[in-house]
């Protein structure tokens, strides 16, 4: 967990752009931003497969998803959006942490 | 509703690949796969948009991540795979029934 890049942006010992933030989650810029708008959803409990999901953590993530549908539109994604999740190496999973890719603000190809 | 092509694949009117089917869920092959393996894994329940999640459908959205987890290495996505839920124009999102992309069987760009 010391080595996790995304748990020290938890605890603002790495700098981030944030958009948002709870007791849950934190959503930030991502920093080789692939679409015009492109933030990661990262739940502050550190795990990085879904294969770790447990009742407590299936729960919050999808209360996450819920609440990035309800912040969407007010970071620019009101046109719409693709969200990713990355698990392991074929995915090209670089972060094992799990978290929530956001793209969207242009037409993307599929 | 009636005119929902994954409503007509849920209820066999119209056919599809099946790999996984329960009462919540349905797991079955992208007729138009951009990945060696290209699967869409679909709530029964009929609805278009994260922003249509109330806390059962939530709790069933987090379920079924857990479920993808579970069954992916069975799906041959063993080395890895990529989720994507498009929501809305700019993410191309062309059945407005939610589902999820499952990706994988080789190394994904991204």
């Amino acid at each position: 967990m010391n080595d996790c890049i995304f748990c020290k942006i938890i605890a603002g010992e790495i700098p981030s752009r944030k958009k948002y933030e709870d007791d849950e989650i934190v959503i930030f810029e991502d920093i080789e931003p692939k679409a015009k708008i492109h933030l990661l959803c990262v739940p502050k409990d550190h795990f990085a497969y879904l294969t770790e999901l447990d009742e407590r953590r299936s729960a919050l993530l999808g209360k996450t998803f819920s609440k990035i549908a309800s912040f969407a539109p007010s970071f620019g994604l009101e046109k719409g959006y693709r969200l990713i999740v990355n698990q392991g190496d074929d995915a090209g999973q670089t972060v094992k942490h799990l978290h929530i890719h956001m793209m969207g603000g242009q037409e993307l190809p599929f």
